[in-house]
């Protein structure tokens, strides 16, 4: 059996910088129509200049014309005509709470400091999508940040704010409370909670943040997707790190999922049943909410197991040496 | 300052076996006047003939008199004969339940089938050490074996049952329902949370089984050996892995505190403004609990830092490159 996709977005991605990009674009690039790039590089990118900078770099590891990198800054204070000039470069500002995860040393730490860059967001419709994690105990983490974002969606009614990487029982239902509000999930968090990452052996190539959480959460997550939930988009969060950061005391938090996104998504949802609710997860849903309009591409999977990789270069992906039933093919 | 702790004890102990003990057992033997040895080596301890061996084993590497290694057999079906003839050569048997941590996979799996030699360990009086966690999700499974202990504790009211290395609140609130229940506590969740575990990086040398827990568990266990409870004795449950087995994809669960067991637990202590309830914990109520008469065997610290190598030949010690406050020093 085959099934095409018209226009897959990863709506949360990290590429990386550097040499790195060689590894992750091409991988993107052939399976996406487009993919959000996340802007926490090791110099944030929270500047048009550096942003244009990243965004060639990242071009000229990208053959395919089918293939549009939304990018993202780095939140910080702007100006409104900072944000004016940005206006069709970007896709959204990203918003990280200050050491919540990778590079995110030079995020938020003061809430109350950013309303006026908030309401250029909103006046500007800027999407602000928002790394959504408390410095608390770290399982509640997602759950403590929920009255953050309560406060914004209610004072902000306008802005459309992005609940990234959702994780929560409880984040999924605050998304009935306001029409502002949308959220990505990730492929890892659908399939995983804690046990695997620490149930047996550790498992770094599973470790992220926000971390895995419980079954109760994972059913809820599940559950919302596979009945199609119109405010929630697939965003991979596919976050790559070298063997050397990740084998070791003190390894770093990602899951690199992309290269298996797309077959492993297909597995998934023809597992629950709901095939048929994929193009809505992995597209549609994002092109409404977020008002664009991907390159017209067309991805077919077919059903073609196939063994992953331990690594790409030094990097091991989600699924490592698993089997998975679903390939991509190139365009029909 | 220096003070001196009478014949200290570690009734929870991982020395391993081969080349590894030449580095275990002249650490503990060194700062320790008895251990008590777990049996959960690659082929467990399951007979008296094995037990004997491994004893020898490690009293090949120990070339101190002061130093009594307490011996104890793996669980499984044992006929009173069998038993009988264990005599003084254990201290008690450890059950673990299938599977649930590092070579266990000989263990528990039908709590029916047990009865028998329940009832001769309750009538010669042989301990039962038991590791307490049920293959549910992993923050819940301590609390979900708590109902296997209040079975195990009320059937079996003369059978001292151990429940070791308890990380919870409900563990230590358990304790005070059955007079025949005893509990070991750690060194390392004393003093970390799963925070320190995966709050931030990943750290693969604090990963063990039990997980490390909330705030408030570790709030309890601190509340319940900072006040002196008269059934909770230390046990460092230290377990040291190679570096290829940690710093990898898949890594094993075991902290190796043995090192900087006296010295962190003064430092703790003395934080805490309980340096006087040092002696039970690390001693008395052990002897009392277990009804043993250690070595007499004197080991004195003194306020003198050092900073905890980062590895003991190629494992991660508990603390690595931290400094701590204490310091043993040699017999007075």
């Amino acid at each position: 059996m085959d099934i095409t996709l018209r226009s897959p977005l990863d709506m949360h991605l990290h590429l990386r910088e550097g040499d790195m990009l060689d590894l992750t674009v091409p991988m993107s690039a052939q399976h996406f129509a487009g993919a959000v790039i996340m802007p926490n590089l090791v110099v944030p990118v929270d500047s048009l200049h550096h942003l244009k900078n990243y965004r060639q770099a990242i071009e000229s590891y990208c053959h395919q014309e089918d293939f549009r990198p939304y990018m993202t800054l780095f939140f910080k204070t702007y100006s409104r005509q900072e944000l004016e000039e940005c206006g069709t470069h970007i896709l959204g500002i990203k918003l990280y709470p200050a050491g919540i995860t990778t590079q995110s040393e030079a995020g938020v730490s003061d809430f109350s400091a950013i309303e006026e860059t908030l309401v250029h967001l909103q006046e500007l419709k800027i999407p602000l999508l928002v790394h959504g994690e408390s410095d608390g105990f770290v399982l509640d983490r997602e759950r403590q940040f929920l009255d953050v974002y309560r406060s914004l969606a209610s004072r902000f009614p306008d802005l459309h704010i992005v609940m990234e990487h959702i994780t929560t029982a409880d984040a999924v239902a605050l998304l009935d409370e306001f029409d502002n509000l949308s959220a990505t999930v990730t492929l890892h968090h659908l399939m995983i909670t804690l046990d695997d990452v620490m149930g047996d052996l550790l498992r770094p190539d599973l470790f992220c943040k926000p971390v895995a959480k419980t079954p109760r959460d994972r059913n809820a997550l599940r559950q919302a997707v596979f009945s199609g939930h119109p405010k929630i988009m697939f965003g991979s969060d596919s976050a790559p790190h070298p063997r050397h950061k990740k084998e070791c005391i003190g390894c770093a938090a990602g899951v690199f999922s992309a290269p298996v996104a797309l077959p492993l998504l297909a597995q998934i949802f023809e597992d629950a049943g709901e095939l048929d609710l994929l193009q809505g997860f992995v597209s549609t849903i994002a092109c409404q909410r977020y008002g664009i309009t991907p390159p017209d591409k067309k991805v077919r999977l077919t059903q073609a197991p196939w063994q992953v990789p331990s690594y790409y270069n030094d990097v091991s992906p989600f699924f490592a040496g698993q089997m998975i039933r679903w390939s991509v093919q190139s365009a029909p």
